[in-house]
Formats: C-alpha cells, structure tokens, sequence
C-alpha cells in the first residue's frame, strides 16, 4: 500500500453565515468571516490516493489523470467563484473548510474508484495558519 | 543607510472590472478576475522602509510601531473585506494589485516618515506566481 | 470525524544537556545543542483536534477559541522565553523536542476535551529539516 | 510513542520508461517523464521513525546519527546522480517516486531498527505538486 | 513606474563541463555538478518586468499574456528537458544558472518591449539554496 | 554584471538590550526581545555578490568557495551560540538584525573581493515576518 498526493489551488470568495440570522448575530457566531461583502482565500487543496504499485508502470495512478479529475470536478469549479452562490455542490451548505474537505471528497471518491485507487485524504489549507483533513467516514 | 521589510497578511475579496462595461467585455478584458460574484486571496503584504541605524537602541525603527502602523492604516481596513465596496482609500479604483501597491504607499509614506524613516518598498503578493513591487515615483 | 489544526510559532532559547553531567560529557551526548551559553530557535507548534462538524455553525471548533486556549496555555509561557529556566511546566525536564511534544499534549488535553473535542497531535518543527509529533499514549 | 522526522535533499537527473517499449510508446505512458534525454528535480527525503523516549536523554533517536545514516546509504549514492543509471539499490527499477519511497524503505528499515527505533514513514516530494509516503507492507 | 513579477517553473536535467576538458579536469573544476551520466533540478523562473500602470485596465500589462510570452519562449523549451542537448537557445553555452538568467533574458527583452513594458530581472532559483539575477547590461 | 545569492542559516539565542539601562526601561525600549534569560530564532542569512560571467567556467563565482567563506567567517561562529556573549565581531554590541547584517557585510567584504568579485547584499531573516538588507554605505 503506497499513498500519493497532488496539490491543487484555487482562489475564491466566500461567507460564513447562517441564513436564518441576522447579521448581528452570524458576526456573534463566525466573526469576521461573516462579512455580508463576503473576503476569499488562496485555498490549497491536497487530495491523497492509495492503492498497490503497478508492476508495469511504477505508479500507484497516473498523476495527469488524478489532477484531470480534480480540475474538472472541483478546482474548475471553485478557481475564481464565489463559493456560496455558484457551486453546484456547495448550494445550501455552510462554506467552512470542513464542509469543504467532506463536499469535495464525497465528488472525489467514486472517480478515484474508478481509476482503480482509493481516496485516502481530502486537505484544504486555507491560510499559513490552518487547514483541515478528511479521511472519510 | 539599511533597509527593514515587515510582513502583514489580509485576506479579501476583490472583482477586476472596469464600470463602464458590461460583463461580457469585462471577462474579455480582465478573464475570471471579473466574475461579478466575486473571488478573493490571501494577500502578502511587505513594507519596506530605509533610513539609519539609531546608535542607542541598534535599530533602524521599532518594527512594534511599524506594525501597528501598517495595521491601523492598512491591514484592518483590508482584512476579511471586499476590496471594491468597503475600503475608504480604494473606492472608485480598480482593485488590481498594481493599484493596491501605490494606494498603499500613498496611505503610508508619511506616517513612515513622521517616524524618522523612509519609505522605500511596498511589495504585495497575490498568489505564489506573481507579485507587484512600487517604489514611489 | 474532522481533523482541524491551527499553526502557532514561539521564538525561545533553550540548551541539551544533563544536570549531573559536566560540559564536556554534555557536548558528547549533546553536540552543540549543549552550549552552556543557550542557543535558539523559531519554533512552529502544529495543535490537531478531531471530532465531528457542528450541524448548526459548520465547524468542528471555533478556531479564534483553539488559538486563545493555545496562546494562553502554551505560546505565552514560550514565546521570547528560555525553555530551561522559566516555563512553568517544563522545570526540570529537557527541552528536546520530543519532551516539548509530549509537556505541550498534557496542558492542552482537558482544555480541548472541555471545548467538545479530542486533541489528536501536537508537532512542533525546531528546523526546516527536523520535527517531532506525538499523538497521546 | 513519539515521531521524529528528519527532511534531507537530492538534485537528480532520472527518466520513467520501460525498457521493452520504444520512445513513443513510452510517451504515450509515461509523457514528458520519458524524455530520452532525462530531466531532473530537486528531491525532498522526509524520513519519519518512532520509538519511546530515552529518559537518559530526552532523544528518541541522536538525529545527528539519523542523518549520517540516511546520507550514507541514501542521499550521498543520489544526489547530483542519474537515478536510472548509477545506484546500485535502483539498477533495472522503475525510478517513479512511488518505488523510490520503497526502495529508500528498504535500504533504511534495518539500520533504523539497530539504533533502537522503528522506520515510520518514507515521504519523497517531487515538485512542489506531488509528493509519494510508504509506511512499510 | 511598477514591477510586476511571474513565477513559472522548469524540471529540467543539466551537466556543468567544458568540452574541451576530460572529466577528470571537469570534476576538479566543476564538482559533483559535472557528473557525465547527468542531474537535475525544480527550477525556479522569477521574471520581472516594468512599465506605467494603464489608466484604462489598472495593469501594468496582462499577466495572462506574460505567462503565455514565458511558456512559449522559455519553460515549454525547458520543462522535462536536458538543457545541455536539446534547447536551441542554449545550444553550445554552459548551463550554469548564471548563464541561463543571461540566456533567458536575450530570449524575452524584445518580446515584452513589444507588450509595452521593458524587461527588469530574470531570477532563477536552482535550490533553496542558491539563485541568480540579472538586470540586463 | 550579474548577481549571484547563498543562502546559509545560523540558530542562535540573543538578547535586545542597553547594557546603562535596569531591565525595566530595556523592556519599555527593546520589549520583550530584553528578556534577561534571552530567547532565540532561526536566522536565514543571504549574501549576495555581483560581477561578470568568467567565460571560462560560466559561473560568476564558485558557489563552494563561497560558501565555505559564509560558514568559516560567519555562521560557524554564530550557529548554536548567544550572539551577545561569545561572537568575536560582535562583541560590545547590539544584537539586532539591522547591527547583524552591517557587522556580517564588514566580515565578508574583503574575503569576497579577494575571490574576484564584489559583495552586493548581506539580508538576514529574523522571523517569517521580518528581514533586514544592508547594501555597504
């Protein structure tokens, strides 16, 4: 069992809110993220796979193709988005970035199986400060 | 003569556009840096100032009061905010990261002086592929 | 279950070696991390909690709370301070990485448990080429 | 349990193709990574090994004897090398960086043991994109 | 007057050696960067350019068009390539990292003069160790 | 003219203080950088040098030769020890960065014109969010 990792990035805008507040009280809760004119981030996303090498190549999974699946299902979607209004698997979710690692691994982890790999780990680093892991339920 | 750089960090939201436009011609013009939902970015901010060494205490300036400086002028306004709607000193700007360098240089350079240095370099990094440098006119 | 870290750095001196040993002996076990004179460090302190997203905020923990308990239990006793002399939880022990790990987990285990959370790691890099994690018995 | 990781470097030249197949068809599997010709990179080496601590000294290990250790039966028979052609642990191997991390392991897993600790993890970052971890079968 | 500067990387293969002397007489003058059977590096390409803001745009020029400019002439010539045999612009020259700032620079002046913005640095990065600018004569 | 940069780094414990002054008023000047038990960081030092190309080796100077010059002058005299108390260029001086980088520009100057070429920058990096360049007078 090897693990691989392929770093993506994407820049987007978000809010921390909860829709049935006032801005009064979301400011109470989520503090200046809950910004109504919304603040963004250079966010950082690591997307971790597993599996056995294979004999004929050397590799666990073809790297192009892992980063072609997470541009075209998450990073082309959220580079330069806002992540509250705009993306299809996000509408009606918080935008925290643990929301984020489990959204974007439940539309990671069937892709990932059919490359004949397994998602281990979804991380978003989303300033020098902090970031967050998934490995699933 | 030396020169001491001090690092502030702000993460905002921001849109290039121009307001005469519609947003057609702004995504010709300015790409996905237009979309009018807004994206954003952790910024870098790093202020250089130049002056000589104070024979009593080894320093060139107290980088405790430049900080607090560069906080109070600059970093608080910016932080967690949309750089297009809510900065006093940008309003009716565009938000480019030329544009923020030389407005920042404006709000600081006499401050820096009323403190017995120059200011010399006001350097911002918007992502870890480009970065703008002013150094005054 | 989520995994969330915050970084926080503390810049402190600190020295290798052995009450019971003379210099010499010292420098032997020790290297040059045994200079009597103290030496230093820029330290980075990586806290990981885990527990489970808060259906009502999105969050596993309020970060601003994880920073103050860390600030106030571990980065204010630390930070611009020497490790040997005049850190209360650490008299008396060395202050190798690896024990820094370990005292740095016994003050912040209750502390996180009481904000609804597991403490998962501590790691603390003392270079760019060396760190240390601990992850509880 | 504790975790002590030292990071070292090597700046090599390699190539990834399979012998039995001509140039194109090694493109077609490998891409650009196949250039006849090689390219390089600058490897980072992030050997983790985990033990108790020695309550004589603080240590999990003497990392000074951990790094000698992995300079002399890694990164001095790699570094400024072509991995494909001169190092005698790679000879007739894939040099893909998931049978690096491997065959790194197995170089270092007995010698890690004879000093009173247990191998871990071997992480090798390729670019600043993609980085491969082995934690033994 | 503004500096913009682009970040592009090049993975690339290279030998220091003078054709004229054996490998023994290139060992004792160039180390182990003369090694026949090749090495290599992540490089790191910092190019810096000049100019007026644009009134009309808030830029000093189109970072998308600098990126293409630097692709195009530069990185897609070195990216996964051996920059001893197989680059026409280097063909016959040393490799050294002074050599190729020089080399870089004589193959981007005109064609950012022609985007309305003058040349100012090209920066290369060989290791985290080491780098090298150029301002042009 | 061409500039070529190394970067060596020094971890050592130091003190900000006035040796006329009680420990109250060095704190209410130097804060808590006059800590009477010192404290300490990872110093990054980057000397810069400038000439021309010899068009015998393509290198402007020999990176080796200039390192061993930084470690024998500099950084094996400040690495792991207090830059107040046992650094002979330093002695009856303040231990700032700003005195650091002019004291090191004075070690370094006449050693670098005897390799052929001139001493452009000495820059050390006290903390990730500060830096001190000193160019000579």
């Amino acid at each position: 069992m090897i693990f691989i990792t392929r770093r993506e990035r994407f820049n987007a805008a978000h809010r921390l809110f909860h829709p049935d507040y006032d801005d009064k009280t979301n400011l109470q809760i989520f503090g200046k993220c809950s910004n109504p004119n919304w603040h963004g981030h250079n966010y950082e996303l690591f997307v971790t796979v597993k599996g056995e090498i294979n004999p004929k190549t050397g590799f666990l999974i073809n790297l192009t193709s892992l980063k072609d699946i997470i541009r075209r299902k998450i990073t082309d979607k959220l580079d330069h988005k806002n992540l509250n209004v705009e993306v299809d698997f996000l509408l009606g979710k918080f935008t925290s970035t643990e929301v984020l690692c489990v959204s974007i691994w439940e539309q990671l982890e069937a892709e990932i199986q059919q490359m004949g790999a397994q998602l281990h780990c979804v991380k978003i680093t989303e300033t020098e400060n902090n970031f967050v892991e998934y490995y699933g339920n």
